[in-house]
């Protein structure tokens, strides 16, 4: 079996490691790739093509991972070739999915839940031949959640909504802690409820939040787009809170 | 030495059977008390007087466990008497301290942060005699947070902000993950990153709070009263949210 990748960052990277089976090769290719790129791309165990249009038609199973901004794009440039399954784990909205299901005859929509370096990420599948991967258990947990397509990235949607007004609420609440001089005692009275860990796991999230808050404004933005028949109260405070 | 009751409810039948040594002896009094307390105070450890006030005069710690709304006539009532340290560990707000600290000579400010019956409850302590009851430790987790009055209430208040606006979080993401049909994979996906236990703590905090929230939306008016200096985006939000 040929696995081919379109883009080759983390997540292709660790997949191309964590799927090791002597029946699977894996093939890209360095076409108008960066010069880092190129570099990881010799580091892996990956077989290099002239062009991704080679890719696309000798996969048996064509991964898009390159960057939610490209998702479309390369969808609607390499779709069409593609021979068998085109499965995009790119993090994009249930919306992008549908117009990337226009341009790709079979189509399963992926999405990575925990990152794809730690211990236990799992991969969320949709879409009718979705059930056809559920072969890469062996290498990384996969579930099936619904043959329909876009359903997959509607739930990573909805974690994100989740994950992201949390963050707003810590960032919130430290912000009270610290003009009251009990910052550590806020983590210390939460620790015994939440888990030992929630001073590192909430500092970490809130730095991770305040780093990006422009392109988090804008996935919440997005959020708000798309749920829109939802009453959302604390996912728009949550931008409000970012924005500020 | 003897600790004496007002109020014998959860809080106080849990710490008289939790500080167990010969040289401490309970007492309390019936005086006005529902038939049900009587039978509680029958059936534990502690020495029944004929009324509070005698009680605040014989103990060498008053301890007032009675209800947040009960706190402050409590105090102006049986403060006076109290001849020794004057424990409050009513859930009331730091302004309701400073108005208990007007009526009573030697108060302590006290917060059980954790159930009260659970593993590992915290008692949290602020005032200039706080460290005095530092012994406790060899009983239950104590701690003393600072000489001043009110500080382990607004740290008990600060608390109370983040997991009720988390509550409200967590029950506009279980309606939105309802109206799509994914709230079983909302729980699941979410337990990889925040504990396994993650679906079981979030229903009874759900549970929790929509059961009593009436008085959850009174404690989080307080709660945007006190911290009013504060960017309070999301504890407002929260309030709203309970209120639908």
């Amino acid at each position: 079996m040929i696995i081919g990748f379109i883009g080759f960052g983390k997540v292709a990277q660790n997949l191309a490691g964590i799927i090791e089976s002597d029946d699977i090769n894996f093939i890209t290719s360095a076409e108008s790739r960066s010069p880092e790129t190129v570099e990881n791309i010799k580091n892996s165990n990956v077989e290099v093509l002239d062009t991704f249009r080679q890719v696309a038609s000798r996969s048996d199973i064509l991964i898009s991972a390159t960057s939610p901004k490209n998702a479309l794009d390369a969808a609607r440039k390499y779709g069409k070739y593609a021979k068998g399954i085109y499965l995009d784990l790119n993090n994009i909205s249930p919306d992008t999915t549908s117009e990337i299901n226009k341009a790709v005859g079979n189509l399963v929509d992926g999405a990575i839940i925990g990152k794809i370096d730690s211990d236990n990420p799992t991969l969320y599948l949709s879409g009718r031949s979705a059930s056809e991967l559920l072969f890469l258990n062996e290498f990384i947990q996969t579930k099936v959640i619904s043959d329909e397509i876009g359903v997959a990235s509607r739930l990573k949607l909805l974690r994100s909504a989740y994950t992201k007004t949390l963050s707003a609420l810590l960032i919130e609440s430290v912000e009270i802690a610290r003009s009251n001089a009990l910052e550590d005692e806020f983590f210390e009275t939460l620790a015994l409820t939440e888990g030992e860990n929630f001073k590192e796991k909430s500092l970490s999230r809130i730095e991770n939040t305040l780093n990006s808050s422009k392109r988090k404004s804008e996935e919440l933005e997005e959020i708000i787009d798309y749920f829109d028949e939802n009453d959302l109260t604390m996912v728009k405070a949550a931008l409000k809170k970012l924005s500020r």
